[in-house]
């Protein structure tokens, strides 16, 4: 027997996240496997915004909290799978899982070479796919063209704006310290970078997009942040609607001034969208990714988290800005 | 000399429009013309709800409205335009027009045959372009889909229903008055009809498009009607965005849930557009209208004014929702 330990919802997320929403839980599984079955161990785990409305959409009090992981295998009666083998697959915030079908159970990554095996949950994951069709495809951005990040800091962000410069548009980012503005500037190259929390958007982006000259705009955050960006832009400007994070923590939907009239006038086009309807096109984004990291034109950072037991903490992180670049567990 | 009546901005429009928006104006026209010019009299002209907007970003204090018209050639100096020529120009609310450059300032019209020349400014106009291409193209329709048009008796909302029946949609329409209401569901074919003022939009979707069902939708009105529409709107569902007749009396922008999260969760495409994109497809959109015109497949209805004097109420009427079709002022 193994014992597993697994995250589960001990109550529904409404407000605030909270450690009381979660409880840890053993469950044991056993050694004797079957043929072409796996049994793997957790190595790197990922925290994200989005599983907060899966959480809410698909988990019941008592499920198991879903996510991807990088697990190693450690039994194994699958000769494609030797002991030893790196997989990466969505078993959710556990230590152990048998995989009976890994065929479907286990998605391959692109070979990854000497790079760090967590980047398979960062630039050469989910959040990396968000970034590389979200913004590509939603946006369209064209050479010379101005773009606004806003959680431009964080795991999908800070890739975003890297990818809007190698595309050779002029990219400003919106985060919530003086650290991740240095960073995403310095290291990552934006052209301007803005601590809002100390700048008001209108502000900065009459100094950064005068004349209403912002073309295309990423959206990690929502609320009334979004409704200022879209006054800022110009005719025929596309907005990639990819996260909420400034109320994913609110009761009720945040009220504000309505944008239909900002998004007639400028005739803006503004999509919401959900990684997953481009997973049949995965590995032409691993493979640009892979590339580009390569290249040394993507640089990435990791918020480490160590211990399976400080999960629900480093996930409550993400609402409060914690991390900068991609929030990983390492077990 | 012929004396042109026309209507200026006597002060801009602020809050609800009333008659002392507007003040009536003569001027001189000489009669005595040179080489390739021509002397227009107005025989229809029009009001729409855009021109709202126009006069916002557009005319100053003593400006000529402006606005689109049907005229007919009473002095010529141009061979191509004869005396009683028919022509469509961007004159704006005036009864006579000195055209220098026909080329330019008149726009051609498909050949209308037995249909009346108030159809250039309707259906065969800038309404029916707006109906054709922002419907069209921007909500992508498929037969068997579920598509909500709001203002749907209005001369845009009338001609969006009736193309979508023509594309093998399901259609639901929402108005303001009971006889719009049969209008448009008896005559128009359209399959559902809500009077808005009577029935909410959450209780006429939910019996209309139960469970999320609608996949397009064409917004004439903005505000809470439309935060309203896209929490039952379909994953991957097509807004288009035409007018915002629901606050253009607004002194301010009306707040409102934000539906940015509804964006996301939904994958909804949201888009605003201005008809003059599509100048350059004109043709193929009178060609279609024509022909479906001319088939019985498209139907309208007029709501005529008579005298250049009562342009200003006919006007204020569009925000009050006097009109039944296209609002069309007769000399």
């Amino acid at each position: 027997m193994v014992i597993c330990k697994k995250w589960t919802l001990a109550k529904p997320f409404i407000g605030k996240v909270t450690p009381d929403n979660f409880k840890l839980v053993k469950e044991d599984i056993p050694e004797k496997l079957n043929d072409g079955e796996l049994l793997c161990e957790a190595v790197y785990l990922t925290v994200d915004p989005y599983m907060r409305i899966g959480a809410e959409t698909g988990n019941a009090v008592g499920d198991t909290l879903f996510g991807e992981q990088i697990a190693k295998v450690i039994v194994s009666k699958n000769a494609k799978y030797p002991v030893g083998s790196i997989v990466r697959m969505h078993a959710g915030w556990r230590t152990h899982t048998l995989v009976k079908d890994a065929e479907k159970e286990i998605s391959r990554s692109a070979e990854m070479g000497d790079l760090p095996l967590s980047l398979m949950l960062g630039a050469m994951g989910m959040p990396g796919m968000t970034a590389y069709f979200g913004f590509l495809e939603l946006c369209q951005p064209k050479a010379g063209e101005t773009v606004v990040v806003s959680g431009a800091a964080g795991a999908v962000g800070s890739l975003v704006g890297q990818i809007a410069k190698i595309k050779g548009c002029k990219v400003i980012g919106f985060a919530g310290t003086e650290e991740k503005c240095k960073w995403i500037k310095e290291e990552l190259g934006f052209d301007f970078a803005y601590n809002y929390k100390k700048t008001d958007v209108d502000t900065a982006l009459k100094e950064a997009a005068p004349d209403k000259s912002v073309d295309c705009y990423f959206d990690n955050v929502g609320g009334m942040f979004t409704v200022k960006v879209l006054t800022h832009m110009k005719t025929f400007g596309r907005v990639s609607i990819c996260g909420s994070i400034s109320n994913y923590n609110d009761t009720s939907v945040p009220t504000g001034p309505l944008p239909f009239f900002s998004i007639l006038k400028s005739q803006l086009r503004v999509e919401g969208f959900i990684v997953s309807r481009w997973y049949s096109r995965w590995e032409e984004g691993e493979t640009a990714m892979l590339r580009w990291i390569k290249e040394g034109k993507i640089k990435y950072k990791e918020h480490v988290t160590e211990g399976f037991e400080k999960m629900p903490d480093a996930f409550i992180g993400l609402f409060e800005g914690r991390n900068t670049g991609k929030a990983i567990i390492k077990m």
